[in-house]
């Protein structure tokens, strides 16, 4: 059985074949988000610290660290902004530090640049993911070393030096090359977590079942975890959260292991913890029926991360009052 | 490509791998609901067909007739009442012809009396599914002659005189012991669709991932459709809802080709649309944006139906303004 182990100082998750989805919070990322980059650019972390805690209060094991900000202020005063290399290092190494010192979840160092990878490798305590790696050869070049160096497992993305390819068999052999190379380098398949990429349903309509196949296709033949951006399938089509809440326990279904989502919406963490009932990862279905309460209480008007902060409260609140018991 | 075909006076709606997921609507059926029985006992069937149009509009594609009703005054004046074999056949073609009189869906014709399976067969125009044939020997021997001369398909049930095993690889032993015996009528194995009995998941933690494998191995092996009761699958848990949410696509996702539900609920109804969306089988994904305008409606308080219904006008009255422009 494939496991892809992650720690941070205190908690260890284990991706696998017979584990809970991996639910990888995906909202401390400035990319995209203009107001974000524009607090971090003022050295103004406290979105990204209540973030790391409501995504971890409604049920993200691992979260996803990405430093591709863009500080456009500053990039007027120094040149040097201008450039990614100069800017993402120590603003990932602060993320790190900031939301490892709040949270005790492992992270998930997520950057186009290498030596943002390297800070982050660095300031992590324990065992974080990588994202990413990809068949491009540069890429391999650099992010393999790396990988090899603080032993820790990594994402693996199906494109290469020739893009992202529409033919999913092209995808397999692009993440088959990138578990060889990572071989070579002495890194255990089971170190690689495969994103075989979700493109638009709404662009291309055999994107679910090219995913479900392919996902098949990595465990079965190559025996990796996978991962995946889950959002992705519904962009540019009405009513996402209903097409994201049946693509999880679909890609579930068809062997998926974790993904990169957003795990403050209930809707997508409910089709989550269902489908981890389904396959028989939710003993004696105490994840389901915890979640039920917490769906129950938004009912009167709480948000998700609200009833499920009161939900962990009044269950700390029961355990205590065990221990005092006992 | 396995295709089971059903038909009513006008309309034909196929059963089949690649085509969208068939949801059998299972609100006609007075097993269970005993005030529908008591307005059945006075002739009262305004219900029955008010559930007939609500289940049409919400997307039901085939409609189930149960006529396992219990008449308890008319029991106590008259003990012929005592029995199904009395009361079910005639109340079968009651029911059949109500509703084929104001809908114009296909039927299933869902009894556990063959006289009233037979009742159905004649009342039924066009080519209505027969709910249902077991592996027990009686059932065998006076269904399979009926579905014969009929040329109808017929729903078949993985249980047999020693009841339903726990085992799945026994219940698919019986499936194909069924479709076997068909093939010794002359009935063909596409016209078979097995119901490989789907357990709560709150009972036995294994019922997901026992049903989606015998699924998929009812269709690579015996290339037979599927169907099932859906909502068994989340029986005594809290939030079932969110369950056969869940179920719905990962059984589609394995195979499953038709279910027996309620499609009153938008919940679920979304689930499926969305599951034929990702499967590539809702073309231009105009189902699917259909149904967002629908559950956008609902925000503003109208029912699932109400809002389904308002919706059908609109589109009638769209086509019927194209048809006056040209």
């Amino acid at each position: 059985m494939t496991r892809t182990v992650l720690e941070s100082k205190s908690k260890t998750v284990t991706i696998g074949f017979d584990e809970p989805f991996c639910v990888i919070g995906e909202r401390i990322n400035p990319t995209g988000r203009k107001k974000l980059a524009a607090e971090l650019e003022q050295g103004d972390f406290s979105t990204v610290e209540m973030d790391a805690l409501e995504q971890v209060l409604c049920g993200a094991t691992v979260l996803d660290i990405n430093s591709g900000a863009v500080f456009s202020n500053k990039m007027a005063e120094d040149p040097r902004y201008a450039d990614n290399n100069f800017v993402e290092p120590p603003l990932m190494r602060e993320l790190c530090a900031r939301v490892q010192a709040i949270t005790d979840v492992p992270l998930c160092i997520d950057s186009s640049v290498p030596e943002a990878l390297k800070a982050g490798l660095e300031t992590c305590e324990g065992r974080p993911l990588v994202n990413s790696v990809t068949g491009e050869e540069d890429r391999l070049e650099t992010v393999l070393p790396l990988i090899k160096k603080y032993n820790v497992p990594v994402v693996a993305i199906s494109n290469d030096d020739t893009g992202i390819s529409d033919d999913p068999e092209v995808r397999f052999a692009v993440a088959k090359k990138i578990v060889e190379r990572a071989a070579d380098f002495g890194i255990p398949a089971h170190d690689i977590v495969v994103d075989p990429l979700v493109m638009p349903i709404g662009a291309k309509a055999t994107a679910g079942r090219q995913v479900f196949a392919l996902v098949h296709k990595l465990r079965t033949e190559l025996g990796v975890n996978t991962s995946c951006g889950a959002s992705n399938i519904s962009f540019g089509l009405p009513n996402r959260h209903g097409i994201n809440a049946a693509f999880l326990p679909m890609a579930i279904g068809a062997g998926m292991t974790s993904a990169i989502m957003n795990p403050v919406r209930s809707v997508e963490m409910e089709a989550v913890r269902a489908a981890n009932l389904l396959m028989d990862h939710d003993e004696n279905g105490m994840q389901w029926i915890r979640l039920a309460k917490v769906i129950e209480a938004m009912k009167a008007g709480a948000t998700f991360a609200e009833a499920s902060k009161a939900a962990a409260a009044a269950g700390a609140g029961r355990r205590g009052g065990r221990r005092g018991r006992s």
